[in-house]
């Protein structure tokens, strides 16, 4: 990973912030500019160099992983070190403008903060901007996620070996998430969703005890966090002889995404491929059970930057990793959803998620 | 769960917090306030009643989980409906003041909420009246910690059919992984930690890749996630014929763990917990390599009030629960560690983890 170069082009930015140092707070942020994936630690970046706050259980483990950034151990609280850290500069630090990441501080961080500064300094809001830079992913990046997303579609191929009636949603989750530590995922991405009979129908069912029914849609969502980058997929199986209503409403839903990975190229708004989706389920009368939105970006992150969403405005860039996942639900009855993960290139984009989508009935 | 019993005690604590009303975004809160299990809403709590305002993705789920709160779906975003719903209610919440939980709301959220407020509302910070309550446990909660803590214990058992030199780290949280998951676990309350070798000296080793070496230890730290409360439990196993080294840190650190429990019971300062533990390290000469505090409240969240550390001055009262988990850690080395979760009660503590804490080489 290049971490000089992306703490190099954040530096860039810091004019346009009117930031004289951006305290960089947030988790993945702070992995994406110097490597460091513990779960406390602040990031000071400036024009002359970076500084990585941490505390003491990350002793041994920050030394070897962070990068381009001196590493402070604090002993006394992380604030009151970047508090004692900027009084001792205070002469070439006068009057400076600490940018802060008001999307990810909290109202008493930013007031404890404030409060341990020395006089002459301030804080601005300098949101999304590492947020924005990690919108378009370099090649190390692209390599990762490719790497992700393939070990998260083998978890479907274990799933179908156990998933049918009669067996237990937490079972077929149990065994995929088996297999992703084997394969040697960190962790899930998220809570791995196996959402059975009318559970089908809510778009964020997670895998219960309840046990698989014959005669309804299994909707299974489930992804993998490799190397800190995460994959995001989305299939749904029907349990037994399906209806002609059950196969149309699957149809449809993969006609919508294919139609929204259709018009995926540099140049297009994501709202117009959430557009496309929902174009083709009005047309199919199916329009209004469509009730999210049809993709995210995804990164170190399983949800980050741009919304795949109606309106939205982000136009797509070569190297943007996006979900595309349109999905209708009948409360009560059941639901349908088809996710892969796709990355923009220069040309269109290049579907990342290897598994088929025909209808799939066991 | 004695829902309207938890809204009561919130509202006979708004005076006291100089609020007309209570905005809750902290999910764990939410849960507690109003059984809502979901990733998204936010509960307002007035004298009068209680609103629940959640996303459409929640729509089903919210009418099924929510007890004792009318539910708004909002359909323009969150913070658009509170400003709704208040805008409506005008003439009665005039000169209203809300708290707001400064310790989970970010600046820019708070900011955004402001725009969207009628006027004359005001924001106040009521940070932690709700975490305050959910320190003590009630007699359901209790119930439900207990039954989470032995599933989580008998996920050591299945580590040990396979814990052994040469596994992988990642192999054993595998197993145990699958384990919690079919006994009905809805997730692990936090990534699994089996840190071999010098990664033992790391009190954050989370489950790699690596294959466990004979001569040094295993430190085992998981828990499991049941009906929404958390389990928390180390255990620490030596890989082959051990050093009397070996022996005597881990006999130091079991020490010093049943010194700590012995100190808990109602009116006992967590800070003299933790000081009893420091203590029995310190005579043993290993003072230097306690670097952390010696526990946490564990309930909906896996950390809770009250911090077990140096100097913390809340005092125990019955229905507190309590990890007590002490440790040393020589970088480059190894480390050790012990972890129970105990619930304070009139006599003292009931210890919930109960597993056996002999040294074990295997």
């Amino acid at each position: 990973m290049n971490f000089l170069e992306r703490q190099e082009k954040l530096r860039g930015q810091l004019a346009t912030t009117r930031c004289n140092a951006l305290l960089t707070s947030h988790l993945p942020n702070i992995r994406y500019l110097c490597g460091f994936t513990g779960s406390a630690g602040v990031l000071l970046i400036d024009a002359r160099g970076s500084v990585f706050f941490t505390d003491v259980r990350y002793d041994t483990q920050s030394r070897t992983e962070v990068k381009e950034a001196k590493v402070v151990i604090a002993r006394k609280g992380l604030l009151n070190s970047i508090g004692e850290w900027l009084a001792a500069r205070r002469k070439r630090s006068q009057k400076w403008t600490i940018g802060i990441e008001s999307e990810h501080v909290t109202v008493a961080e930013k007031k404890r903060l404030a409060k341990l500064l020395p006089a002459g300094l301030g804080l601005r809001d300098a949101s999304t901007v590492v947020e924005r830079a990690r919108m378009v992913k370099d090649d190390d990046e692209l390599g990762l996620i490719r790497a992700a997303v393939r070990l998260g579609a083998t978890l479907f191929d274990r799933a179908l070996e156990v998933l049918k009636p009669g067996v237990k949603e937490g079972e077929v989750a149990a065994v995929m998430e088996y297999a992703a530590r084997t394969s040697g995922a960190e962790e899930m991405s998220f809570p791995t969703i196996i959402a059975s009979g009318a559970r089908s129908a809510l778009p964020h069912g997670r895998a219960t005890q309840q046990v698989i029914a014959p005669g309804g849609f299994v909707v299974c969502d489930f992804g993998v966090i490799l190397a800190g980058y995460c994959s995001d997929q989305t299939r749904t199986v029907w349990m037994g002889s399906a209806s002609a209503e059950a196969r149309e409403a699957y149809e449809a839903v993969r006609e919508a995404q294919a139609a929204a990975i259709a018009t995926v190229r540099p140049g297009i708004s994501v709202g117009e491929v959430d557009a496309a989706a929902r174009k083709v389920l009005h047309k199919s009368g199916l329009g209004r059970y469509f009730t999210h939105s049809t993709g995210h970006g995804v990164g170190l992150e399983i949800h980050e930057a741009p919304k795949v969403a109606a309106g939205q405005k982000e136009v797509l860039k070569p190297g943007m990793v996006i979900t595309i996942e349109p999905g209708v639900y009948f409360p009560g009855k059941w639901g349908v959803r088809i996710e892969d993960m796709v990355a923009v290139n220069e040309s269109g984009c290049e579907v990342l998620t290897p598994t088929g989508k025909d209808f799939l009935a066991v």
